[in-house]
């Protein structure tokens, strides 16, 4: 049994609680917090009484070097920094939630990010957590850059194309749609009930921080600098994320070749779902579960191409990536834990 | 592996199909259908993709013998009692998700549901699906009569206050706030988003199929006619049952009696978990998982006692307590393929 | 132009500012602030915009009173107290949303609200401002307490037959559902969107300060102490209450007497609407609007009488309800500014 | 009084009822139906109650010309034509809120709608109903084809800038975002609740029937053919459009002009409102009112240009928009009974 802790117990904490209790070779044996010290895990989350007794302990971070193979950190950026550095130094593993260690530019970072970064050196070690893209690295990493919930939903549908060059690298829209627990468990205006339901509306539109985290990656299947825009949009839901994604079909490509591009990129991934051609994803369809759905639409007369993929933000957005990074690095199989189908209807 | 069919491919079905595919000693090989013979599962239940590839049939009773060991039915009431005496008749266990074999007293289900029962002989055999209060019984049962979902959130918690004579057997009131799934799969105008969202409603006020279900296990429980009265309500969410319960606390009994009567009821119990004092159950917490939550209220001044209940009611509300039933039926661990938690937040 | 100030800039005051907004005969010139002073009400509220051009303020007293000729005050309890003593003192009429001027027996409130009130003195003076039991007093009153949202929903339907003595004064349940609005704009766990959403539960369980005042009323109309318990529920919506009461007929009196009495009851008031047999009303047919809905069900046979009442928390339930006091206490047409019907679908 | 006639009696009926309850001098005297006849409003729509007494009845056509001045008509496409054609060679005045009429070019109606145009030598007589942009027109017309409501949330944002040469007039992305009640009231799969609530999802990715409607009056501003490509999504919401828009600054402009000639434009446009700079809209803002609200974001160094509009699809969207086209052609002052702001929160 594989013993780990989460540094954490906001919702990215407590959905990892929920899909490792069915990991029958992962145990967490301690969750730490800075707010809810001295209070049981069953108090904050009642959704996980009777498997769990645990009681929320400050961070200390020798009692888990002595205790815990490896470590789930998921903290407001910033935080993780100092401890990864510290606990992978002993040898543990890490698998960073948050956005410390997603950036190659430390400058990008600490531009959109404001912080500043307390060990820049550490950015080469870490690999970006992606494991359609960057599996075989993830299995002999130390530090995993566990990605945005909105980056995972564009880049999968949109990297196999830059990458075979078969969309233009440039006039690219992402246009997403997320559901609340995105905001985290933290009270803001924004998440007040009364404001967010029965309404929509976009926010950081132009400005917000997963833009260059998506560039980045998207850059890097292109080999060259993408042009891109990002708008996220609030909808009133607690899970999920909807991403449509605009881009033009290159010069003598066909649409045709949009489709088979992505069912042969993702025939062996389990957890990526290339619909059937009409059919588009309904978050819904992946709500707790560890799944991407990717609807496709291109057009051969207009050149358009219309990429539709829905996921679980707190799941294969969050917590379900980081368990699959996990298993990947401890070399277990990289599903367990991970089975559960969508709860629907 | 226990090879099973289920008949019917609405609401209840699909969220069998999601609990048996965690299932490891238990798999579906047919679903029937009637109005989507020849359409794949993954195509009506997306949700499903990955795990299943099942074609709906149409309902064969003799392919159904020769390759299945057991059956769940998932029909319209009126629909199983045929094919339920047929099947038993050859020797399968069968679990009926609907109403047909719930009451004792044949003339009440026909009063009820305005239909003839055609096998009023199978009443006495069948066994009333909670396992809670008839286990034993259920192990040796062929013929499961699964409990309505408002019914199951009112019985455990009501009918060991009542069997013990804690609480009056009359002016017990039970209101009850239901998710739309309840409603099934079927399109009514009382389904459409826009006449539900944002809003809420009683209906069957007064006149509700489920008020006799209750009426005739709580009057078992306490062995004799129990006085009460249910409405059921319409949130606008998908899953869940909130069950208020009111009752008087019988002369001589105090508030503290109350408590320790469903912990002690209940402590082995492991779907059914009694919450703190002063903690109150959220729907949320159980969305998805086979457990009851019941938070008590009662107060030795004024004698009264408000039970609190919370369920999935297409979970330990339906399809969750089916698949426990069955689990106990063909003598596998009761728990099997229930261990999920409440998908929250 | 009756020229007014609003105390308080909450969602009850954006709700006053939207129905003033379409009053001929009143004009809001001045809202009052803690935490936004210097804000103008369009940023605070932009549905408001192109129709006030009002800069949040601090609460100064004296500029209201030569001013002002009339004062909404939206506070929290305890507030409102020491400014409705001064208001009152200069001749300015006074409708209080809050709880402060709603107990005739001073020991009551200071109980439930844990505050000490400093000016019992005028509970003698206050009306409790239901128009529809006490309009001749309200119009003649400089103080009113303008009633609580679950309470206007309880004792419209359950007073006048308390009061003609055709139900039993105990054993009364009420069960209430509400949307978050009822909770107010403050950040507080419970309103956090992803603890709300997709799911209801119960709080405040035997312990809701609504239930004495509800009891104050109901004991009023019945002329003697009534025995009932009420329970409050939390609704993933933004407005609305449903309230559904349980009551015995008393020995003697037929369901037909119920009917008869709540339609005669209410015949001339527009703001009440007594539905059809066996129509009960649903929440957003009120949405927005200043009517409560009535549905009745009472049965000869076993005695039940349930009445289901539905209005908008905001607006009979507090500001819309405040408005049409205030037109009574001004002389102008009780209806003005209260037109608007349901919002629905 | 002006007495007008609804032919329809599905939610945008229902909405003109209500807005038109507010009008001092408007009245509609008759609702027809196929389905209803005979049937009160009043059951239909109950939140209509205290306001209408009316019985919907069959379409007699030479009963609506012997009683009426003006009629809308809210039906599905295809069965208007008829009906204007015999309404309007009468004298009387209509508003289709149908796309019957909306295109010039019949080939394309007739191609998206899979319908013959029974009348196309009206089309050239019909005004599309935007007043912002066509306001003398409509003054003077008989005929009205009132805007879809996708159509009319992106043209007014774009339609400015594309005619003074602002951004390009290719490469546009319009992403838009729906409640459900633009689906209308009919029972359809995709209107079941359970299927909506929780969730999001795209819909008519690249065949949605409004997209050439946008491309008319995006064209027709820009003075030759726009490229642009449009997808619908549904939002778990009732009410509600918000539409995200993706332009490109043309060589030599400068962000800030984008926002000037918004600003300009719409300056005494009382339902056109601009949003201050970093303000970007929700959609309950404008929750049952006529409102549109325009938040603008540009950008010098990528030239990127994100225009986010929100109306309310059954008010400013359709029936609002109706009732302001019908004020126009009637000679009454534009904005009568359409004064109520969004209800929110």
């Amino acid at each position: 049994m594989h013993e780990v802790a989460i540094i954490g117990d906001g919702y990215t904490a407590a959905e990892l609680l929920r899909l490792i209790a069915g990991h029958d070779q992962m145990e967490v044996i301690m969750v730490t917090s800075t707010e809810n010290i001295g209070i049981n895990i069953n108090r904050l989350y009642p959704q996980l009484r009777s498997c769990y007794n645990l009681t929320c302990q400050a961070t200390d971070l020798e009692q888990i070097k002595s205790r815990c193979e490896a470590v789930f950190l998921a903290l407001p950026h910033g935080l993780s920094v100092p401890m990864v550095k510290e606990l992978t130094r002993s040898g543990l593993k890490c698998v960073d939630l948050g956005a410390d260690f997603r950036f190659q530019d430390v400058n990008i970072y600490q531009h959109f990010y404001e912080v500043r970064h307390e060990a820049p050196e550490l950015l080469g070690e870490a690999v970006y957590g992606l494991p359609e893209l960057y599996r075989e690295k993830i299995k002999n990493a130390q530090i995993i850059a566990n990605p945005g919930c909105f980056p995972t939903s564009a880049i999968l549908p949109l990297a196999p194309l830059l990458q075979s060059g078969l969309i233009e690298p440039h006039g690219i829209v992402i246009d997403s749609k997320s559901g609340v627990t995105g905001a985290g468990k933290a009270m803001k205006p924004a998440s007040h009930f009364c404001e967010v339901n029965e309404g929509i509306k976009a926010y950081g539109v132009g400005t917000h921080r997963h833009a260059p985290e998506i560039g980045q990656e998207l850059s890097r299947a292109a080999g060259q600098k993408v042009g891109m825009i990002f708008t996220p949009h609030l909808v009133p839901m607690n899970r999920g994320i909807l991403t449509t994604s605009y881009a033009q079909l290159r010069s003598g490509v066909s649409a045709r070749q949009i489709r088979e591009a992505l069912e042969d990129r993702y025939r062996s991934e389990i957890f990526v779902q290339i619909l059937e051609p009409g059919v588009f994803p309904h978050t819904k369809w992946v709500y707790g579960s560890n799944y991407i759905h990717i609807g496709i639409y291109a057009d051969d007369a207009s050149g358009n191409v219309i990429l539709v993929s829905a996921l679980d933000n707190l799941c294969k957005g969050a917590s379900g990536q980081a368990l699959q990074n996990m298993n990947l690095m401890l070399g277990i199989e990289e599903t367990t834990g991970l089975h559960g189908m969508g709860v629907h209807p």
